[in-house]
């Protein structure tokens, strides 16, 4: 899921591939944090945070039929494998320190995602199949984790989460087709994804009632 | 999922193509009526409405090596989110006028899997596949649905869904080995998956005791 | 997921071809018996058995770009059938047989594990690849049944299934690398893989706790 060109934006000394490998890394952790529990042991723990973390670039991959990303460089596994297997040892330490952790994960989330749609529109896909892609990048790993813990999947939950990446990820893709240069577009829609989702996470905010089903 | 030649035997004035979009549109209204409960969100209705509607279809692709037909033609992704968005306002509605939507599920299920196993065998895959990718195309994105909705599946209850979907596919494989033409073996085969599962509907089958485990 | 050059290692006057059919069907077989249940019908067993047997190859092939291995060779979805079918019809006798069964799943799943990884490595993918794919290979089916049935995956319970298959794969792929010939890098992956997990059934051993979190 990650794609060199967009992290380039991040001007700091250290290369823009050590970002993607914490991302990766972190998302693992957290993907880890959310279903460790009794009976959990290491080898599910590996698998499920390999699986947050590198899943739904996967299945992108497949569906616009690039070589899987990771194939290419294993390094982005096993800054999985670390992120899981750290995650799994220090859960009762973590499990207090979630909330940095959960900033960081949006941040994650964010550049996955727009660094994701930027791939297929190079590829020369649509801009609607580039949002559909982004989304399925940021959402799609923990989806399946969420299926394979037996959890009930964020699509069935108010929290805001997805929702924040189809709109920055849409409003990344529109500002794209205005404008030459890729560093505005994708800037934009790094921020609104962060944002709505930090905001989420201090707020604690909530799908509001009238875009929620009711009984 | 959809393939022009099937439908084109509807000889009516409206080109088979709107057929096709009204087809995903109602595959999307019955997928999130069957899943919307009390804090379903907009964002996850359209989801799974969209899962519901193209995910069968874009699996086959996926084993098949064919190019996602939704990434040719968009419209079969706008005709989901309308599908979605408008089963899930009006969900208190429709709920009252789900079985006419059965019957009309129905006959998408049988129209899309008699396409679906065309477009295999068209493509030089052996009768046995077709029937297979056939199937899948008809169930698939249900069960997709309901494993992302934590909702048993299909595949785990007595309804008379998929049986019927397995038992016209491969009559129409059958007879489309015999036949040169195409016409009869798709008209017996979309015939036989509408009218048991319609007849299951309305009379409210299910599979009789002796094909199913007792415990 | 079979492979013959692996299985051509069992000098017997019946060929490996005989075998990988046996093991498929034994797939399908103990796929069955783990989900049978008041209410199952035929044709969810059929599908339930035959996404065992078959569904992990069939990730792997997705995701190495091969052609679906079933896709050239029917006979292994027969035997995938049949194994279902006989589960189904069995099912109150083959329990009571459980226990040999699983050995003879064990066995399956170390020969299938270790051709999916040499299968891989053929192709010209990395090592690391190359056992993330047979691991793949040997949970993958079992993963995918188990989350269409509803039921608590392997890699949340502390059952040793997955963790030699991960072992012995590891080790196939290490000796491969260091030595020429196939056969006892291959005789060493399967053994280990078998040897773990007959002795895991044998004695009903769990994953230690050390290696499992605890609330």
């Amino acid at each position: 899921m990650p794609d060199t060109p967009l992290l380039g934006l991040v001007a700091l000394p250290v290369p823009a591939y050590v970002f993607e490998l914490i991302g990766v890394a972190i998302f693992s952790v957290t993907g880890v944090l959310a279903v460790v529990r009794r009976d959990l042991d290491m080898f599910g723990a590996l698998m499920l945070g390999m699986v947050t973390a590198v899943g739904g670039g996967t299945l992108r991959d497949l569906m616009i039929r690039a070589p899987i990303f990771w194939f290419n460089d294993f390094n982005y596994v096993w800054a999985a494998v670390f992120g899981a297997l750290a995650a799994f040892w220090l859960a009762a330490y973590l499990k207090n320190t979630l909330r940095p952790l959960l900033y960081l994960d949006a941040l994650g989330a964010a550049l996955f995602t727009i660094a994701a749609a930027s791939k297929v529109l190079t590829m020369g896909y649509a801009g609607p199949i580039a949002v559909l892609m982004g989304v399925l990048t940021g959402i799609g790993g923990g989806l399946i984790r969420d299926v394979l813990a037996g959890r009930q999947t964020l699509l069935m939950s108010r929290d805001i989460y997805a929702t924040p990446i189809l709109f920055g990820c849409t409003i990344f893709v529109l500002l794209r087709g205005m404008t030459e240069t890729f560093g505005y577009a994708g800037f934009a829609g790094v921020v609104v994804i962060f944002t709505v989702r930090a905001a989420a996470i201090h707020w604690h905010l909530q799908m509001p009632a009238w875009l929620t089903h009711r009984a």
